[in-house]
This record gives C-alpha cells, sequence and structure tokens, in this order.
C-alpha cells in the first residue's frame, strides 16, 4: 500500500459457517464485501472464517472489533439450532440477547399478513444482543442488526448483499485510492526484475502483479494504485515503457 | 460436530494476497482445499485472508501453526516483488532464506531446456526457509515449500491444487464423518422448530440446515454427519418422518 492515509478507515469480516470450511458451499460474500470496501475507500486488511462454533466466533470478533473500525460478519443468523452468531455476538460484548422491540412486531406482522405461523423458530430471527441497531433486509425482512463497530449480517448471498446495500450510507469511507490495469502477454518471471525496479522508484504507487495461465502459458495483470494522478501515471509510464523495451529484445 | 474424535485431525489455512482483498478476485483456493481436507478426515477450522504485508503473514501463521496439526497457506510465492510469503515464513520460523540446494539446479535447469534466461526474479522462487521440504510442482516446476506443519503453495488456483495433490500422500487423514444430504422444500423457519429437536435427540450427529432463496421462495438443504452409519440412520430416519408430518399439516 502507498504511504499511510490520514483519512485511512479499515475493516475486517468474519464469514461465518460449518459449509464454508467442509468445502460444501463456495463462498461469495467475501468477495462481494472486498469490492463494496474497496469503492468506499475503506480498506479490508483481514478475513477470517470460522465455523458455527461459539467460542470462535467471539474470538475473531473480540479479536478484530479492537483493531479496525468497523467488522462484517456473515452466517448464522437464520432461524435454525445451528444459527448461533446472534447469541455469540452477545456474548462477545457481554451483552444479553433479547426480542428486539422493532424487530419482533415486525416479523409478526409480516409472517400474518402472508398468513404463515409466527413459530418460535420465525420469532428467534426478532433476537439481538439488547441494544443494537437493526440492519434492514428488504429480500426477506428478518433483519441484520449493529453493535457498536460490529455489523451482523446474513450469509444467503441476496440477503447479505441487500443489508450491505442498507448500511451503506452510514459507513464512513476514506480516501479512494486511483488504479490502473495493464495487461501483459509476458509471465512474472520475465517483467519481474524490471517491474521490481520500478516499485522499488515509486513508492507512492502500489503495484501489484497477478500471474495468469491458460494451463499452456503465462501472462500477467500488472494493477497500479496511487492517491494521486500524478503518481499513478509517473509508475503506469515506466511500466510501459518498461514492456515496449521487453518487446525489443 | 459431534463428540471428540481420538483421531481429530484438524488444520488452518492463510490465503495470502491483496487482490483478494479488494475484490479484485474471487478466492478458489479455500473451497477446494475445504473439500480436499473434508475427503481426507481432516477438520478445517479456521480460515485466515491477509494482505501480501510481512507482518500479518507471520501473525497468522505463528498463531495458527502452534493450534492445528496443519497449517496451509496459498499465494506470494511467485517471481514478482510483491510476492513476499517466502520472507515471512522464513521469519515467523526464525530461519535464514537461502536458495535450496535442490529447487535452485532444477530450475536453472528447467529454463535452459526451455532456452530461457534464469533471471533473478525467476530464481528467487528456489527460495526457500533454510532446511525446508519442497512440494512439487507439476504444472510450472517452481516449488511449494513446507517448515515443521506449514504448507507454503501457490495461489494460482490450477498450481495450488497440484501442489495438495502432491502432498496428499504424506498427510495424516482423520477419521472421516459419514454423511447424508436431504433435500426439503420448505423454509427453514417452517422446520426450524422441529429440526431443533431432532438435533437435541442426536446428539451424536450434527445437523446442519442451509437456506436457500431462489429470487421467489426459500428451500432448506439438510446435512446430516455422524461417526457411525446408526446414528446417521437414527437421527435420517427422524428427519425424514417429520418431514411427511409437515406435509400432512
Amino acid at each position: 500500500m502507498p504511504n499511510m492515509n490520514k483519512n485511512q478507515i479499515t475493516a475486517a469480516m468474519v464469514a461465518i459457517g460449518d459449509e464454508l470450511l467442509s468445502g460444501r458451499t463456495q463462498d461469495r460474500n467475501i468477495a462481494y464485501l472486498a469490492a463494496f470496501l474497496n469503492i468506499k475507500g475503506i480498506e479490508l486488511h483481514e478475513v477470517r472464517i470460522v465455523a458455527d462454533n461459539h467460542e470462535d466466533i467471539i474470538a475473531a470478533v473480540n479479536n478484530l472489533r479492537n483493531r479496525y473500525n468497523y467488522v462484517f460478519t456473515s452466517g448464522g443468523i437464520g432461524p435454525t439450532h445451528d444459527d448461533i452468531t446472534t447469541d455469540a455476538i452477545g456474548a462477545a460484548f457481554e451483552l444479553q440477547v433479547d426480542y428486539h422491540p422493532v424487530a419482533f412486531p415486525l416479523l409478526e406482522t409480516h409472517y400474518k399478513q402472508r398468513k404463515m405461523e409466527f413459530t418460535p423458530a420465525r420469532q428467534k430471527m426478532a433476537r439481538t444482543p439488547v441494544g443494537a441497531d437493526l440492519i434492514d433486509n428488504c429480500v426477506s425482512v428478518a433483519p441484520g442488526f449493529r453493535v457498536e463497530n460490529v455489523y451482523v449480517m446474513a450469509g444467503v448471498p441476496d440477503i447479505f448483499k441487500a443489508m450491505v446495500l442498507s448500511i451503506e450510507p452510514e459507513l464512513n469511507g476514506g480516501e479512494i485510492l486511483l488504479s490502473a490495469n495493464i495487461d501483459c502477454s509476458y509471465g512474472e518471471g520475465t517483467i519481474g526484475d524490471p517491474l521490481a525496479a520500478i516499485a522499488k522508484k515509486h513508492k507512492d504507487s502500489s503495484i501489484g502483479s497477478y500471474p495468469r495461465f491458460d494451463g499452456n502459458r503465462y501472462s500477467t495483470q500488472i494493477v497500479v494504485r496511487a492517491r494521486s494522478q500524478e503518481a499513478l501515471d509517473a509508475a503506469v509510464s515506466d511500466i510501459e515503457t518498461m514492456l515496449v523495451h521487453q518487446r525489443s529484445l
């Protein structure tokens, strides 16, 4: 990353669910949140994937919430016995968990209108740590919630996305990095040395190098990120000159 | 999870790369490793995604390697300046990093045969912490390596997979859980209460409930896992009876 930013806003994520650790489910929420935060200028520093395990959830959330501006969680707030995130978040903050005074009538009305029984399992989705703020769910009504800097959201990708978009206005964004992508038909082994020299020269840019392998040959995508257009242009210009030089070798 | 297993073998993974935290890349190695370990009877307890940051890699690896039988890493062992995993692993173990006596001539010969220059960038891929064992790479030759219980592998998915398969024979597998999947056309809110009662009764099974939402209505996949066929069958039978009862309501 380029030099530290006075307006730096940082975040971590905890993705919760046995199914993510058994290979049953390919997570899609991490990449979605990562792209969303990138656009907001919020730096996602760390993601942890943990099982539906009370102690593991508490340990991850308590470790991360003191180190980053925001922590976002996915998963474990549904109606079944293996949805234990709400109680773990309560325990992490040493807060009682109870039916939320807004969420409970909201869900009660929702199921009444649909002529569905408001079962204890569905009532479970109205529970939050006491004092939590709700996170709207325009897909299936049952809300997420926020305690201090921890945003607790659903694991179903469509609902996770809806919840992220509903909290968007209240998140403080940081400075957004400018970026440029350069596709390069050479493998990393070919351009590694001159690119390292350019990265060393342009300390106010961050230069990432991402190999691609089509099963036969390598190419590279180079990503330059910087806080100013001048810094970005200078690094990109040096990289393009280097690539022209490679072609002439 | 069902009661602790005397033959329990545990693991954690560290996926390394700025691109995973910026949303640029959807990780595919985590789900692959998770499914692979599940088949081997190795329990994946935790995954951390960290940036290409020296201290972050060291902290994650040192935290996890003392708590689990195995730690697997992906990413950051290529030829470019932003590939810093090898040095971070060396620092985590307080080992010098140097050209590996087998890896260096292996790569030297490889590039010579292909009439490609063995540049310093390519030589970088022959560096490991001193004393590391190599992990074969049948895709692109440049090896991964193992230090004690930490397996350091590439981030490119085809190469990551090849490295995982090459270490497979040396990993100690644990007891493999039996499992059964039951597709259920009811949403979790409908079956949540009776399913919780069944889960409470069948303490020697682990019953997971996974909601699906097609944009219109919910269904549920129920996954039962157990160490014995009797335990599995008993839980599955009670779930099927419950579902028949639901249909008659």
